[in-house]
């Protein structure tokens, strides 16, 4: 019992009293955020708190192109996917907030993968709910399911769309805001170019646009539909988003990794890029979200190209992905379905990438915690294949995982 | 003084009240742990602490293999051995415990080292005492002083044959439990297998069991008896641990460093492994411990067996440390003696790797704030001397070191 | 409302008490420091806080050496500077303090840069405010620019003369004190010799010394007088330092760096230091500060020389810099100029390196939230001009950077 609960109890405070004692508590709980220190003076603001994605992965390769004596090398594999604490709150003013976020998984093999520790690092300034502004590190507004929370999947992870065709995080400035309550929200922002925790001395920055339309009241970033809709929620999202990159030059955007449509398809092109060239980089997406009483659909779908700036060479690819879920037991288990599609080189054939992927999730406290588990074929046509040779290979992939946040 | 106190002292609440309040308290100091946040409901409580070895090494290398022109570098080092955070709780409920640890000072040098920033990063699941599940990253749970926190040692480090033997940290699932209140302690563990913050793809994991008897009642996993037992305390343990490691590979296993059993042993094979061969390594362990009245000795015995798949060469390795150590003024100032001793390759000699310690602890609060000394004559036999030559070296080296958890 | 507030209104407490209670609280906000939390028994405390530098930075380099077809490449850079946290405080008592900091921004591009995570990581015993002993990694004390945290700066960044001269954090031991209540403040240490985060195993350990008198009264090692000091204050200082590095050796050193009076000036002598041999280093400065009524000027002079022990060939090099600013609005807006002045080796012509930079500075909430913009002529005489040639160059460079404590 807490003094406020033995004052009230002696009559000493007043139900008023307590439910206003309770709200000006320097320190609580809040899921999501974890625990919340405010300052007397109400001008001061920090949560402490963190998230443990655990994973196990079984793949089962195909050994279509192998022999007997050469097999693919199938995988069992206990994973800290990520171990995240955050630092948000806000300081001298409510409308100043920061978030701090640091992703120590990223540390692992005794390197730094995914382009380092620190993955938000920004302070927002609210002129007003329609104007704000940013600066920092910050995930690039483009692309819907990379702008949702890693934390608030329907899947296990994201789909191979969405690591293939979006830029990531980026150092840079944004003027954002939210309009007529969430009906429209719009974002503005030019980077570094070079992605998460990179710099370059080079005067190309990139540029990215996104505008959100929400008609029937805003709509989270967070997929499923764990909380029921009782009334229908629909989004369209439209993003842009260009920068320039050196071929060949290191960075840490996720569509120039040697998986994405960029690495895919510039190996795979009759004309390449030549060494070191300057490449422009535009690409633009396209998304929808349907939720209502448990059920819900979301589709995105890009389309990216780069021009070699010296050689006038041209590299195009499209993709997108759809995927739809149902809670079985409301608000507790989802079943969930998603077909996603990549042709990361549109002027050669037999590159295709389709997986399908079916999931069920248990979620025990919403998306704060919850059991995931999902399989995934793998279809990936010869000239990507996942083991060389003349034929198109289907990798079995299933993953477990467990989430939770403190 | 605090708002409790004003209330008790002007009798608006009574002692009874005051301590329940006091137990309430949604921030709180515990020794060893830090301060500890609980929220108003109970289901959720955070720990923010952390530990500091601060550390300095003098080593006097031996030069008797050596000429007057070239003499061994000696060394005098100031070391952060040790800089720790932890983030430790439970969530939702008691029964899901986490615990998050960070080692700062395992970045040096400009890289990472000794496996990583993250040690601990689990999730723990008490189905009851007997039956608890744990999933993520933890010590591998082989090796009584291994499992006993770096900062809970009887001499400034754990012995030479800890480190030679041990796997160290791993990702994977645990089942383990307290049967009786503590008189059986069991784990059984399913691991990645390439060590801490480390991942491959193969279908190859480790697996690792434990079984401890404290027949007097549970014996903590902390050296010395700074407690003053008054009545005395014993305990024997047991462990076994498996693996398949291919040779070559890149790995943070604690026994496949350089100057561990393997390392050295497998490069006095006559007949070595093949380069890349899969080699399955078992490992076998036998511990007991006495406590009595500032009183300890612990001691632990290592077997270990390397065998090449395909190359059918083996290697085997033994070792054990023998401690013991007394309060010279009772829970302050202790004395400490270790002996230890490895075998790296069983099949040839003049390999022993011999260290004689003595140790001066100062334990001004307990295991929390110490200041501790040490000194080591390290002896290698001439196949593995620290200075190439036909003679045997005798290094002498003292230590010394801080520890303050906050 | 807090409970205290309501038990005030209510009159169950008193003014005092509520005073009294006000100090008590186990959890408050501080300027600088951030949530601090502080045990029952007052015998443990902890603050969390940190730092965020976001800069923009836009570089003309100038074209001079170049032809029309080889331009330098001009570069327009957001970056995260600096994002740090801090968990400080004291335990068992409030004589035992302990800083420990990170640095997030340290691991960038996939590697750890500017010597890693930990800054500070120290733990200090206060005997006596004039005895006081220090433990761990600090900024070795020497050169007030560099004492001065990068958070308390005049100017964007701190003078490339700091830089080029100034040891930068290393691990060792310290004996310091105040005396007379600040008037005298000395420091002297032995560390490691080889900076931040990195050891070596040699017995060449590095020495500091400081002394400082402030006849005025302390002053704080901060820039600006954002207090608006209505007396006047004067600080007078000198330090010295020196270090034994191997030519070539591996280390964290901010003088060593090839940017640094060093790295520029031993690449210029005549009869160069041979490879790998040990070089003894001593450096001395020199500084003094005034502030009074929103003005504050600050100098400081590095002399510096390195002597071959094999080769005897010896190099020498001196620099300072002198800056001076004022409030236009008095504790909002300053406005700043600095000079700077570089040879990095006395003995050849033709290789200064002279900064002259122009700053304004708004001060939102004193040190800790403010914006400052600085421009600067960066001049470098041939021999070490930024684009190769027979001229000297002159940069532009400007900078922008919000700075916010939390």
């Amino acid at each position: 019992k807490s003094l406020e609960d033995v004052l009230k109890e002696k009559g000493v405070i007043t139900e008023d009293d307590y439910k206003n004692i309770q709200k000006s508590s320097p320190i609580k709980y809040k899921l999501g955020d974890g625990f919340t220190f405010t300052s007397a003076d109400g001008k001061f603001s920090t949560s402490i708190g963190g998230v443990y994605q655990l994973r196990y992965t079984l793949m089962d390769l195909d050994d279509v192109n192998n022999t007997a004596a050469k097999r693919a090398q199938d995988y069992s594999k206990f994973e800290l996917k990520r171990i995240k604490l955050h630092f948000n709150g806000y300081a001298y003013s409510p409308d100043l907030t920061y978030k701090m976020q640091l992703n120590f998984a990223n540390i692992a093999g005794g390197t730094t993968n995914n382009g380092g520790l620190l993955e938000f690092a920004w302070l927002n300034y609210r002129l007003r709910d329609e104007i704000q502004f940013r600066f920092g590190q910050d995930k690039v507004q483009f692309g819907r399911q990379w702008i949702t929370s890693s934390d608030a999947q329907q899947f296990v992870d994201t789909s191979a769309v969405t690591s293939a065709f979006v830029p990531g995080y980026d150092t840079g400035v944004m003027i954002h805001g939210k309009i007529a309550g969430g009906l429209v929200n719009y974002n503005i922002g030019g980077y570094g170019g070079v992605g998460q925790n990179t710099y370059r001395t080079t005067t190309d920055n990139s540029f990215a646009a996104r505008l959100a339309v929400n008609p029937l009241g805003d709509v989270k970033y967070s997929e499923s539909d764990v909380e029921y809709s009782v009334n229908p929620l629909v989004s369209f999202g439209a993003n842009f988003f260009r920068d320039t990159i050196y071929n060949g030059e290191t960075n840490n955007l996720f569509f120039a990794k040697s998986t994405s449509w960029y690495g895919l398809g510039s190996t795979l092109m009759t004309k390449k890029f030549s060494a070191g060239e300057p490449l422009d980089f535009n690409t633009a997406g396209a998304d929808a979200v349907f939720k209502w009483r448990g059920f819900s659909a979301t589709g995105e779908y890009f389309f990216a190209e780069a021009d070699g700036q010296t050689s006038k060479n041209r590299l195009r690819a499209d993709g997108f992905y759809a995927q739809a879920g149902y809670f079985v037991i409301p608000k507790t288990v989802e079943l969930a379905y998603r077909y996603s599609y990549i042709d990361p080189n549109r002027d050669v054939t037999n590159d295709h990438w389709v997986e399908n992927t079916g999931a069920v999730s248990w979620y025990i406290n919403k998306q704060n915690l919850k059991i995931q588990a999902d399989y995934t074929n793998i279809h990936k046509q010869a000239a990507i294949a996942s083991t060389s040779g003349k034929n198109a290979t289907d990798d079995q992939q299933v993953r477990f995982q467990v989430q939770m946040q403190f």
